[in-house]
């Protein structure tokens, strides 16, 4: 898990289940920049955002749970449960406990891919859904949570 | 059809039915910004992106498909299909004609009301989708379009 | 549209589509009353009931929801969606918009003819139905939008 | 099960299961009126309406279908299958067997209600459906029977 | 209930909802012979086969559950469930907790008819199914149980 | 294809795929009798009858369907589609061609197998069904037929 | 219906249909105890827990919702639907208006056997289920109710 | 609305959503003649079959059902419902109400595309359908309507 | 197999199942025309647009797939595949492995008959279909195919 | 994992995802009681009844999994699979290898909340579930098993 | 048939519907040896193995199942159904009639084709599958039966 | 993680959840042999073959993912997903980022167990499947590997 130590309320990014390879497989799919770099890209954004962002990726539903159980402080949560998006009710659970807006991300159009991939059962859980933009689908979903945060407070 | 006079490139924000009453029909649900409020504040935000809105609404399929033929030279829609959603092939077909990029729309998160809003036809012409956010489903979506357009340009 | 000029509460009565054929088409499964017979008898008995009746009928889903929207401030709705019955979400989300009370009507019994029939998205955002009695679901309809107006009053 | 003396052609009212309840379980569902009432009403109705109304409740399938097969020399029919209408193939079969003229009546809308609720297999062999008005879902079906009566005699 | 008196295995015919109407109900589907007949038939049948036959019908799942009960002793059941076929587990289990043998009997065609009553969730529990030769499936059915009950002494 | 030279009426008892077999292929299921055994037993019993009985077996459904074809003069047909009773419509079509008496035959009870067998598509062109009592399953079928045959002429 | 005199809360076990069978009917599946047997320990170990056990059982759907609606007064109910646990609409709406605490109770467990048993529409109207544990599965389940009875006076 | 002036047969060739797009959308799919060739082709062959062929594009189900209902009087139809194929009860009821010849058409194969193409609901009320030709689907189906007018005179 | 002996692109015609019956089976459904005046026409439609036409009919689905593999170098296939075209596989690998254009046909409109014949899988792999035109089906295919042929010599 | 030091027979109590929340989570859902207590009270009870309860919890499948391996040679296992109830083979697979008596539990009433929540996969592999009694699912399912397992002592 | 006069263990390979076609079929998917070439090379390697194989094609269903029928004394089976595969329950009853090891065999992977190859019917009564590997598929499931014969001898 | 130290290509060998139980868990399905077995059996086979096995077996979805990342520069890919085979889309994903070749691997034949088990999420990303074959299952794939890689070099 990566940390930033300003005093700003915190974001949780969270990647599910092969984003590790962001770059590297099916770039016609999921474009080129690699995690590493989508994350430095949100943190220097949320830095002007005024939020902090954490990144966490995980491969294990159960990790990606625990992720969440951490997140309970924080000001928003942008999840991308990639594989797990179509059948996890364990993942919507967590969601569903978490009190600050969470918005779910995809960075194909899952509606657009094979008919397994139509429908998210852990979308429900959340407040909103951005997908098919690519790195824009974090970066816009961020851009709202800080907005909500910044506003709010 | 309201139409700003500006040379920018055009981007379509196209209602479907029922969105005319926003703002009236179930607060709770779609919030209490008007439609006429919301169409103002996209004008706006293009024009400090670069691009020109204009924005139209419609109750019929027909005419939807109409406004989409009219947008065929435009920069970028972004389409709210509302009730048709989840069952026009017309509307995604009109839709995959069009070889800008398009972005689906939705004021409500789709996954989390009655079962037969969770599946949508349209989104699957589409580039991506932005559902659940309120007015800032429709402003993220607007952004991106602009930082498409003004970066290709 | 048709209009009375009298002052009693207004009751809508919408036809959907197909119906203006009415007393040509299949008149074994629709009867042989005319459109125009029917609404005459419809507005006839709502001056007996106390209730202004003002008729639409249209072939397309925009001018069916468009004609609900205009009934925003009215005392009830008759609305007889015909083909719209069984998937239109747009129509279903437009009644719902409506806080009078609505009766759906069928002239024939829908549950004993195709099966594709059988069900109605339209009827979930009704207060109830009235369907297989022929003119006299239109009549019976009536009847019981009148009673509750003239006894809300 | 109640009987008039009276000469007039007679309308059998059938109550199916629960609905002895009426009155007491879930008002805001079902109404306040208990089924005495609604039946006290009911044969005060088609007296004036010149039908003699008698009336039964049963909680079993079997005692509704004998009660159907007593009624086959009757004038009409309402009927209201309750929890049986979604599923009752020989409740169907003895409403077939009828030759008088049947209607069934719900107090609720079951189109508004769980997912189980929305088909009818007894509606199919009924000429039509009275749904939702809750006690006038009866008056007005038996309007419609004394009409067809005291038109036909 | 009937009951002949002689000493010789017993077979049970038994009759389900609607049953009582033969002869009367549908004619051109189940044919013109009234129960009373059937059964007479089926008694002087059995006579001649050397088995007694005993007959009930009901309209009721618990009355035909009971009669199977009451049959453990018998030698054989012929069941006609007629519009319980198609859903009664109960049923089903009654049939299964029978040790003797148990033939299905449908008048008519089942597979034939409308496409609910394509399937039987009765018969996985009988031994075999005689169905569509109108009094005849009884006659076939019963001439097999009284050949194997003959056979077996 | 066996024949029977004498003037009576034919009946043709067509077995399907696999039922060569018979008496080898799990006798738990088909029981002990060869198809040879059966086909001599039918025979016999319809020469008592007073029909004479043709017998085919054939493993593919083009010449299951040439068999139907060449029985169209016949006096009835006894049919078991064993594998083709769940999917062939082309033997539905060939039986529905046939004006004579049909019934299907199968050897087991196909309702307490796999669920794959629980349902036949050819039985709806078929006059009736005698499921699940082995050998007997002919015996009946063939002792309606013949009934049906000595009694029209 | 048996009747203990005694002035302590009342908790009624329900039987559904062919438990009167218990102890001989498939005992691998339900066991060796007969029903008596078991209503006799429910009844002494209700004695022990300070609430008076009765116990009902019926074949019939219609005697069943009779049974609940007699114990609108009591402090509990033990409901084993058995058959109609899978189907029975009516049912579940007369455990719906039963104010007390319900549970449904299972001798076997459902989700190991054939699929047909493996949803329940009835357990959606009562608290909770047990189910799998044979007599066990009544014991602790009138033990939870008792505890709920003597912990709310 | 076109119109030939010549007062032969009149043949109606409808085209649904999108279809004024033609040569333009995907021409891999659909080729590449545009709207108005096709038409102008059908024109002429339509004068050289001896029939007036008057021809209209609409996006909307409704002004498609219109102009059904304005050709009560053709002599045939041809129509290509596009997106509507497989949804519309409203198109179909129309096309139902018109007693002249009717043949459904589309450009290119529906059943080798998406899942969703493969059925149609409007062909149930149509005589025939050609589809996958191309413009010569549009031809073929016009020859025929011309030939069945041309020795109906 | 009949066969031509001119030097003409060859074009088969392939009828499936049953088809031998034509003008004596359900002549409602499938006209009067035999298939040897079905095949005569067809003979000399093909000799007038410059092919020849050879034609098979067969009652399996082996023989079918024999027959278009015997095809590999002709100019086109007609394939009627009646009761296999709702299911079989097999038959649409031996189509989708023909080079030339392939046209499925049928007699009468499948999509206005029974549920199970409103899919074709046989489609998928054919360039086209013509249905319900009766002889006329095979007619305009014939045509487009000799069309296709001359044009692309 | 929580460790007693006694010598008693040892049942594992085994939470699935987010039941760490428990308490703090939905508590109109779940209740008030955390975790801790809830476990804490287990191993009391436990030791009431003369079994050592051990507790784990995780949310991931795979730790689960590997829990239930490490309890092989326990005396009995309770186990709430909480989100994995309604997919988990895997979970399913890893229960039917244990030989000694399990229980599922759930806390709520999982008939009475999303559909999604109606079936249970890993039942089928426990010999019982207890469900929707809150904490006492857990207490009356470990009391279940402390019977059984000191009995078979 | 092809045979050898080996006294060896007999292996039937048996290649169902147009894989007669192969090398020539659709190469990117079947791969470009022909069947001669595959069926040679399965020789050899039984040869060098210690098996005799003989295979046979068919395209018809009936032709695989006599073919089958015909292996009843051989020592394994290698059946590639093809397109039979996924429907025909009159191979899978030929199949399961079979004492010997049988493995279903497919050169492609059906998983990763359209949905309807996506299950066996066959499978089920084989013993195991080996898909994907092209003509290895083969190789490898005739090395397994091999290797199964020469250690049972 | 075992590993072998040759500088050969390495294939994975990747056991999925409760495959560590193997020779203890249900026998009669899966074999005798325990794992451990298995994996020297198969690095002994890989070292004879020209190829390093290297071996893992994970119960988490998350840690099989993991180790399929790490095989990226492999040569190949052995993976048994077992439970997750049905439902895992994470777990396809990780395979279709994978580019050496990919086998599945079940020891018992999938198709012939429950039905839940009779797809395969993750074969669609595999090159091909070998099931039910016990042991030798592994053994076949392995050796297709080997002979890809070592024919590849």
């Amino acid at each position: 898990m990566s940390t930033d130590t300003e005093a700003s309320p915190t974001v949780l990014v969270l990647h599910g289940p092969n984003l590790n390879l962001l770059g590297e497989r099916e770039p016609d799919v999921y474009g080129e920049t690699t995690l590493a770099q989508l994350d430095a890209g949100l943190v220097a954004l949320g830095r002007r955002l005024g939020v902090r962002v954490v990144h966490e990726q995980h491969n294990g539903e159960g990790a990606l749970i625990d992720a969440l159980h951490r997140a309970r402080t924080f000001a928003g949560v942008l999840v991308n449960p990639a594989g797990y998006t179509h059948t996890s009710v364990a993942l919507r659970d967590a969601l569903a406990a978490l009190p600050c807006p969470k918005i779910e991300v995809h960075l194909s159009n899952i509606h657009a891919r094979e008919s397994f991939r139509h429908t998210s059962i852990t979308a429900g859980a959340c407040d909103g859904v951005v997908a098919g933009l690519g790195d824009a689908s974090y970066e816009l979903a961020l851009r709202h949570i800080a907005h909500l945060v910044t506003h709010q407070d």
